[in-house]
């Protein structure tokens, strides 16, 4: 594979920032978004809802944060501690204010006078139910239905690659049996609703991206027991596919972490597909063309936009 | 108007839980939504974008973190910095990973090992547009419509006064003129979409909570102005009535500190009206019931729940 050069992402984004569809930020990878981009964003969602409409899902919709004391049950700081992000604040009174501001107008680091706040930034949109999930699920187990912002410290210049974007996800927790069913399915689901959205997707095994030298370990082992999967297709590299979709296996992890267990008292197994929103969304545009207006009436039609 | 004791906002909050429509966290003031509260707010926000149809507003979706040299134009950490939300994050290497997981291992504060990421949470819908709109605005300015999640620390048992929640906004950018039509077309709108769902809306005189002793002041000064408006109406608590709506001038503070011009090269005022979408969905379960299949049907057509 040759070398892209520096920025083999630029020239997709140029044409988004172009076309009003993206409006970008001073940061990397942060960015607003068009009502046009919102529009086949949505029609992608209801979808991904009509495909789940079997499920009987709960509908679960967490605010992009999170309580400290619940990502602090997980191995996050283990495993990604380059993409968190912490919210801190400020709790001082007059006189500490006073000196914040002083560090403030000097242009020095006033953050150093904040404190951290009880919440962190959601890493997927997953993390905020299982804290909610503790106790035993009643037989049969759950599924649910879930849509959250989530934050990953990775600035880039992929478009795809944005700091904060939104995932659907459906989730299951129960037993091993139930978990593993239920990646298996979303994957043919997710795979043949992105298909016949005239997508070139391709499943591939995966692996989330462990931290550092010691995380190559946990890279392998993910992927030699295949439990995540990637729906993968070109958007702003040809060379390297985008992962628009994921579908994973957890295994007991959450459920040990908290306490949630299946209706005979072992550990619940969970697992879940995740639809990238923003990134199905680039996707689209990068395989059809950036005005919706004109695409494909196979395409427009199941996005509700015929 | 007599002490309502520790906690007037319990009797409300237990039912909103105990009838699934807010999933409590272990934060104050952080709660996931279900299907049921969701659907409501979904119905009241295409009311809103029915009653705005004729300004041709932009639609613009901006995440709920902006740039932090965008938040440091502005004077938030000088008016509220209480209510501040920062982002941070680790840069470090192995060797400080490994220091990080020690002091986390033993239960200490973490943090302090974090630096501060390019972004900060939002404060208001609006935040994230001004750095965008600098330079000259066309003739006769814009209308932005908006739609954010928010941050404000401040911790509550009020379940209409969460940590983090939605805004809908129209945004005027233009003359001082244009704004002030555009917060007073709004206040008259805004109370009349509300009050024909039933709300007892109240306008009423506001001022933003600038912090503490030094913002008496200010606080005095934007009410003598008549700068910002509310509408409120019971929520949790009768004595105290929630603004669930706010129409505001911001006169050329945002257009000094972004440079954002009119087309005579004046500095550019703005105006917003700003819809609480969690509150003025709370109000109408405080209103009409916990039920929206029972409600009557001049509320539910309106809000496609009929």
């Amino acid at each position: 594979m040759c070398d892209p050069g520096p920025d083999p992402y630029g020239a997709l984004r140029s044409r988004l920032v172009d076309a009003g569809l993206l409006i970008p930020s001073s940061v990397r990878g942060v960015y607003g978004r068009s009502g046009v981009f919102e529009a086949v964003t949505e029609g992608l969602e209801a979808l991904v809802t009509r495909a789940g409409a079997d499920q009987r899902a709960e509908v679960m919709r967490f605010p992009p944060v999170f309580p400290r004391a619940a990502y602090e049950k997980t191995n996050h700081a283990h495993n990604f501690p380059d993409l968190l992000g912490s919210v801190h604040t400020f709790t001082g009174g007059r006189r500490e204010h006073l000196a914040l501001l002083e560090t403030y107008e000097a242009g020095e680091d006033w953050t150093r006078d904040l404190v951290p706040a009880e919440v962190m930034l959601i890493p997927a949109a997953c993390y905020p139910l299982y804290p909610t999930a503790s106790g035993v699920l009643p037989e049969g187990g759950r599924v649910v239905d879930l849509r959250s912002y989530v934050f990953r410290h990775e600035p880039s210049d992929d478009p795809a690659r944005m700091q904060i974007f939104r995932q659907r996800e459906y989730v299951r927790l129960g037993t091993a049996e139930e978990a593993a069913t239920h990646r298996d399915l979303w994957l043919e689901r997710g795979q043949a609703l992105l298909s016949d959205l005239g997508l070139p997707v391709e499943r591939v095994v995966a692996n989330d991206p462990f931290f550092g030298r010691g995380g190559r370990l946990a890279k392998a082992t993910q992927r030699e027991q295949t439990l995540k999967y990637e729906l993968v297709v070109p958007v702003a590299n040809a060379e390297k596919p985008t992962a628009i979709s994921s579908a994973n296996c957890h295994l007991d992890a959450f459920g040990l972490a908290f306490d949630i267990r299946t209706a005979n008292g072992e550990p619940a197994h969970t697992a879940c597909i995740g639809f990238g929103l923003e990134r199905c969304t680039l996707a689209l545009f990068a395989t059809h063309g950036l005005d919706p207006e004109r695409w494909a009436l196979e395409v427009r039609e199941p996005l509700g936009l015929a």
